[in-house]
């Protein structure tokens, strides 16, 4: 009788673990270190490992586990395969074949963003939503779009890359996909400190930003306090993502948007100032969406792959 | 044993009936008047009597038949409710009850341009995909999101609605939807006529367009010989209809794009600017999609509705 079931995040710096009944309680979590050396070769090997160790910890054995399920960065097909991931070096990689082989257990997966939408139905924001879109707003900006109760593919796994929906005809830098002014470039994490460090050089405006490290976080701060700068900051990446949102909801008609990732940390004024654009850009019959920030933080993605699984 | 099935389109000006096998054969179809008069109460007793007269004229039993589908123009529920269509002026109008009232036969049906996409989809260019854009350029811009092999509704029934995705922030005339700067406004055969007719006010180029009606089919064939003035304006059309179509990839991932109505008569050219401006816009990952002109014509939504029922 299967009882237990492991869900595996596997970022760029750290792979997180969670160890869950087949219920979907979280008995335990924990992390160890993503080491990337030799096209991360160590990876699958430290995750078995610790799935060893854990069983071995608690005195249970692999028939009452119900399989492990995982999340990897970029485009990963149905049979768990990951094309390509140049953070990671990996090619090809059967990933839920070779940890099978590896645990002995059934393994399942996707990629990051989508199983931590995954996760949001199953646990967190997302769970009374049959049409959604689940947004992380990070380092990048990613998506999972959740139509009639599934989280999509598409043809070839790159469904939900709406951080690259162009908003900004005049940029001249150019988005990490080669594009330029992809949405991505402004409702970032990155996006976010650059506008503010480069506004800082261009005007004088007094700012509080000028005495700080600049981030994410101290922009949003800075915003809420009223700082005219960082508004201005914010105003812009509210504008784009609320434009995207809303070409979003022409294509897909969500009930509702689930915003998650580092940024949405900033809260209901990050929220407030998305619906605002959106609501100017959006087709009048998609007007009156929900927008609710993300439950799970830094755990969608362990309960995301553990439901891979189930 | 049911060996027929009823196709239906509805649309502003006539009705398009369509008599098939249960194998997808169309036996015969012809067309009736839409009598809009108070609020087009004839028009579910008309396309009653026309499935009666039908039989009476093949000597066919309506135990032989499987039922009838439709399709009609503005969102329509799961559950073939109509929840507003202006043009038709029917508010919350049970089509599918009161049709099966009048007729005794089963009857399911669905908004026009998704019900066309299911008829390309069935038999037509989009059969051989699990994942497509069904865009359909007349005197709007609609689409049907193919996903996974199945027409997806939204919410709400408004999925697809990728002609108010918006694309010119310059623009000062308003779209039908009261937005602003919409795909329709340019990517549509009344756009091209518009975007036409103003350009030849506004300058001096000569053009053959000086010389005729124009319309969407004019601009074409003037663009396919080169005329100055019509390459401006499909440029213009393409730039802002391939953006769009490089959005919706972002979001859905679809394997193909099968461009259909009245416009996607000008066919190959059409798909080459449209190409070419999507390649310019999208996300490199989905660079290489099959852009394809739809196979069935004016004949996709008796089609797509006889397939309803199937």
């Amino acid at each position: 009788m299967s009882k237990y079931v492991f869900g595996v995040d596997v970022g760029g710096t750290t792979i997180k673990m969670g160890f869950f009944t087949v219920e979907g309680e979280l008995l335990e979590k924990w992390e160890i270190p993503t080491r990337r050396e030799n096209n991360s070769e160590n990876v699958l090997p430290d995750i078995a490992k610790q799935i060893d160790l854990k069983l071995e910890e608690k005195n249970i054995t692999k028939d009452q586990v119900a399989g492990v399920g995982f999340g990897v960065p970029g485009p990963v097909t149905r049979e768990g395969i990951v094309k390509m991931n140049a953070n990671l070096g990996w090619k090809d990689k059967m990933v839920a074949k070779e940890l099978g082989e590896l645990t002995g257990l059934k393994c399942m997966g996707g990629n990051d963003v989508k199983t931590a939408g995954l996760g949001e139905m199953w646990r967190g924001s997302a769970a009374e939503f049959e049409n959604a879109v689940f947004l992380t707003l990070g380092t990048g900006v990613g998506a999972a779009i959740i139509v009639e109760g599934k989280v999509i593919l598409g043809a070839m796994g790159a469904s939900g890359e709406i951080g690259h929906i162009k908003v900004d005809m005049e940029e001249t830098r150019s988005c990490g996909c080669g594009g330029i002014g992809c949405t991505e470039q402004y409702a970032s994490a990155t996006g976010l400190k650059r506008m503010a460090v480069e506004l800082l050089e261009k005007c004088d405006t007094p700012s509080v930003l000028r005495e700080k490290e600049v981030d994410a976080k101290a922009v949003f701060d800075a915003y809420k306090e009223g700082d005219a700068l960082a508004v201005q900051v914010v105003e812009k990446f509210g504008h784009y993502l609320g434009y995207t949102l809303a070409a979003t909801a022409a294509v897909i008609d969500p009930e509702a948007f689930i915003i998650g990732g580092g940024v949405s940390k900033a809260g209901e004024p990050l929220l407030e100032v998305v619906k605002k654009y959106y609501k100017q850009y959006v087709w009048p019959g998609c007007r009156d969406k929900v927008f609710v920030l993300a439950a799970l933080g830094n755990d969608a993605g362990i309960y995301g792959a553990a439901s891979y699984v189930l």
